[in-house]
C-alpha cells in the first residue's frame, strides 16, 4: 500500500490536471448542457486509469458511465457516483468562473468540483494509483455513474432494475462526503428522502396595470397566502399528517449524535449569519439538520423582477419546493396530504406537480463495512472517522432498497464547500487524502470481512 | 370645424402611420432605452403639425418635450402627455412583436399605443388638422410631455416647480383615458396616488444547498411570512394606521359613481376570470376599483427559478410593491406606516426602499372645464362622455396641487387595451375619435367658460 500512496504523492500534480479538465466541462442536467461530452470525457479517463469503461446507453434519460476492473478476490465493491451538477446560476455572484477550474491558494473552485465530480475522480484516481504502482487490483470494483442525480434521478431506478445482475456487489460506496466544521473526516450512512415539486398559479389570461388590483385576482397574492399555509415560523410543517410516518430515534443513534460535533459556529462564520433557524444551538443543531424534516422554497417567481418599476398585476405565479424527508415518510404520501391540505386551505386553484421524488433510506451503523472504511481511513487521516447515521442530503440510495448491501458515503468535500452554491470549491489537501482513503479501503477490503 | 372633421377623416391613413412609427420606437424609461431617441422624434412630428416644439433638458432625469401654438384666445389648454412606456415583459406573451406597431382587423398593437403614445399623438394629429384644414387655432395650447411617467417621474415635480411661467394655464387636458366596457367614451378627473416600494431580505452572504434548510434561514420564506401580514383574504390591508386619512365619499360622488357602467361582465370575460376580487359584483366593481386603496404585488423572486430543479435554500429575496392610495392618504406616510408595521411584526431583517410616490388628487365634476369636455363629446360620440370622479390608475397631478386649475383626462384607448400588459392595444376607429374629440374641444374652448 505504501507504494502506491507514494505514487499518489509523486503525480498527484497530474491528477489535479486531470480533474481540473473534468470540472472545466459543463455537465448541467437541468439544463441539458454538456452531458454526453462529459459522460464520453469520463469513459477516457477511466480506460486511462485501467478500468474497462463504456456508456451505456440509457433510453429514458441522460447516458450512463458503467466500469469494471477486476480483483485479487471474489469480494466485489459498487461505487455510485454522478457526472451531472447543478446549475451555476446566480453566476455573477461566482469570484472565479463556475467552470474556470482555477486554483487559488490550494483550492479549485468549479461547479461541481465538489459535488461529485471531485469524489468520482478521487475514486478513478486510487484505482489508476494501485493499478500502475505494481499491484493488481484487492477486490473487484464496479463503477455506475449517472447524470441525472441533480434533477432526481428520474430514470435511475428503471436503469438500475434492468441492470441487477450487471450491478451485483457485496457493498456500496456511495457518491460523497465532505468534512465537518471540526475538519474530521466524515462517513454518511444514509439519506433523507425528498419531494420536489413545483406550485403554480395562474388567476387569468392576462397580466393587467395593477390600478386593477382592487378587483383582479393577483397570483402572486395567492402563492404568498397559499405557501404561507405550509410552515409556522417555528418551522414547523403545517400540512396534516406531515409528521405520521417519522420512525423516533433510537437510543444508539441518539449516541452516535452525540459524537458528531456541531456545525453551528462554522455554519454561522461561514455564511455571516448570526442566528440559526429557531436559534439551534450547539447538538440542536445536528439533531435538526440530519433528523427533522424540512420545507424549503428553492424559488419563487411572479410578475415583474427586472430593473425599476412596473406596475403590474400578474396572472402566473410559480415557486419550487423541496421537502427533505426522513424515516419512514413517503415521498408519494407527503404529496397527496400537500394536495389535500391546499384544497381545504381553500386554494384548488393552486396546481402541484413533482419534479423528482426520493425515500430516506439508512444503513445500520453495526455494518463490517463501516467500520473498515473507518480501518482504512486511520492509515490516511489524521483524525478519527466520524459517522454520520444520515446525510443531511438526499440521493437515490433508496433505488437500491432492493438488495441488503451496505452503502457508505465517503468524499472529498470540506465543510466550506458550499455545494449547490456560487463559489463550489475543494481542497486540494482534501483531494490527495480522498484518493489515499479509497486506496486503503481496497487493500483493507480484500484482508478483512465486509459483510 | 367640419372643415377639420373632413382633414381628419382624409389623412387618416398617414396620421396611423405616424403612429405606428412613434411606437415602433421603443422608449422604455425602467429600462433606459430610446429616451432621447424618442425625445426627438416626438419634437419633428410636431414641428410637422405646426407646433413650435423643443426638447427642455431636465438636469434630473429624461428629456422633457415642450410645445406651443398660439391661439386666437388668450385662453390657454396644457396638455399634459408622457413619451414614456412600461417594459414590454413578458416577450413570450406577445400575439405581435410588442415594438412591431402591427395592425390586424383595425387594431394596432403595440408597448405604449394606448398608454399613452397614441392619445399624445391624436392630439398633435388634432392641431395638425385644426391648422392644416385653414383655421387658426382657437385658443393657445401648450404641450407638456415627460419620459419617466412610468418609472413614478421622479424628477418630473422639480421640473414643473422650475417652470411655473411656461406651463401658466387655465385648465390642462390630462395625459390618458379609455373608453369602458359598455364602450362610453369616458373623462377622469382624478388619480389615485401611489407608493411603489422595494422589499429585501437577505439572510446570509451566500445561497446553500437545501439540505441545509433546517437550520439555514431562507430569505423567500422571511419574504413570504413578511407580505403575508400586509394583507388579509378579505383585501383588508394589516398596516396599522393604514386607513386612518381615507376622506369618506361624498353623496354627490356616490351619485356619479352610480351613473358608472360596472366593469364587472367585461373584465371577467376579457381576462378569462369567473370571479372577481372578493367576489365583487355590479356596483361593488367600481366602488372597489375607484375609492378603496389596494396593496399589491407587482413582483417576487428567490432563489433558482429557471428550467428543471435547483435544490437550494436562497440567501436574497426581493418584492415590488405597489399601494395605490386615495384622498387624502400621503405616500410618505403610508412608507412610514410599512416599516413600523414590519418592524413590529419581527421583520426588522426585510428592507424596504421608496421607488416613487405620487399624491392622489381629485378635480370637482362641478367645473365648467368638465361640462365643455362633455358638450365636445358630443359633436363627436355617439354616447354621453360618462364622468368618472377619480381614475384606478395613478399619475403626478399631485405635482399641479400648486394651482387650482381643473384637470381632466380623456384618451383613445378601450377596456381591452390591456395597459401595462402583453399585446397592449388601440383601435383605429377610437384613435380617430380621439383625434376629433380634442379638436372639437378647442373650438368649444373658445366660445365657452372654461373656468
Amino acid at each position: 500500500m505504501q507504494k502506491t500512496f507514494t505514487y499518489i504523492d509523486d503525480h498527484f500534480e497530474g491528477m489535479v490536471k486531470d480533474l481540473q479538465a473534468f470540472c472545466a466541462q459543463p455537465s448541467i442536467a437541468a439544463q441539458n448542457i454538456g452531458m454526453a461530452e462529459t459522460a464520453h470525457m469520463l469513459v477516457q479517463k477511466m480506460q486511462e486509469a485501467g478500468i474497462e469503461a463504456r456508456v451505456l446507453e440509457n433510453e429514458n434519460g441522460y447516458p450512463v458511465v458503467y466500469g469494471e476492473a477486476k480483483g485479487n478476490s471474489d469480494k466485489t465493491l459498487l461505487f455510485y457516483n454522478h457526472y451531472d451538477v447543478q446549475p451555476p446560476e446566480p453566476i455573477e455572484k461566482w469570484n472565479y468562473p463556475p467552470f474556470g477550474s482555477e486554483i487559488h491558494d490550494g483550492i479549485l473552485y468549479a461547479r461541481g468540483c465538489s459535488d461529485n465530480k471531485g469524489t468520482l475522480l478521487s475514486r478513478v484516481h486510487a484505482i489508476e494509483a494501485i493499478l500502475k504502482s505494481g499491484h493488481t487490483l484487492p477486490v473487484n470494483v464496479k463503477f455506475l455513474v449517472e447524470g441525472e442525480e441533480e434533477i432526481g434521478s428520474p430514470s435511475f431506478e428503471a436503469f438500475v432494475h434492468a441492470h441487477k445482475d450487471l450491478l451485483q456487489a457485496d457493498a456500496c460506496l456511495w457518491e460523497n462526503s465532505a468534512k465537518d466544521e471540526e475538519d474530521n473526516p466524515v462517513v454518511k450512512l444514509g439519506n433523507k428522502g425528498m419531494l420536489y415539486c413545483q406550485l403554480h398559479v395562474k388567476t387569468g389570461n392576462t397580466d393587467v396595470h395593477s390600478m386593477n388590483a382592487p378587483v383582479v385576482p393577483n397570483a402572486a397574492w395567492r402563492l404568498v397566502q397559499a405557501l404561507n399555509t405550509l410552515k409556522d415560523e417555528k418551522e414547523n410543517i403545517l400540512i396534516e399528517g406531515f409528521y405520521d410516518d417519522v420512525l423516533p430515534i433510537c437510543p444508539e443513534e441518539t449516541e452516535a449524535w452525540k459524537k458528531v460535533p456541531s456545525p453551528e459556529e462554522g455554519l454561522k462564520k461561514r455564511l455571516g449569519i448570526s442566528r440559526l433557524v429557531n436559534d439551534a444551538k450547539g447538538d440542536e443543531v445536528n439533531i435538526a439538520l440530519y433528523t427533522k424534516p424540512s420545507c424549503n422554497i428553492c424559488g419563487v417567481v411572479s410578475g415583474y423582477t427586472g430593473e425599476g418599476q412596473k406596475t403590474v398585476t400578474p396572472c402566473d405565479a410559480s415557486a419550487k419546493l423541496d421537502f427533505r424527508l426522513v424515516v419512514a415518510q413517503d415521498p408519494q404520501k407527503i404529496f397527496s396530504l400537500l394536495r389535500s391540505h391546499l384544497d381545504r386551505k381553500g386554494f384548488t386553484d393552486v396546481e402541484v406537480s413533482i419534479t423528482s421524488a426520493a425515500a430516506p433510506t439508512k444503513t445500520p451503523v453495526t455494518e463490517k463495512f463501516v467500520q473498515v472504511i473507518c480501518r482504512a481511513a486511520e492509515d490516511v487521516y489524521d483524525k478519527p472517522l466520524v459517522i454520520l447515521p444520515t446525510a443531511a442530503g438526499t440521493g437515490p440510495r433508496d433505488v437500491f432498497a432492493y438488495t441488503d448491501m451496505p452503502i457508505a458515503g465517503i468524499g472529498c468535500g470540506h465543510a466550506g464547500s458550499v455545494q449547490h452554491a456560487p463559489n463550489e470549491n475543494i481542497r486540494l489537501t482534501d483531494y490527495k487524502e480522498a484518493i489515499k482513503h479509497v486506496a486503503a479501503l481496497l487493500f483493507h477490503a480484500e484482508q478483512e470481512e465486509i459483510r
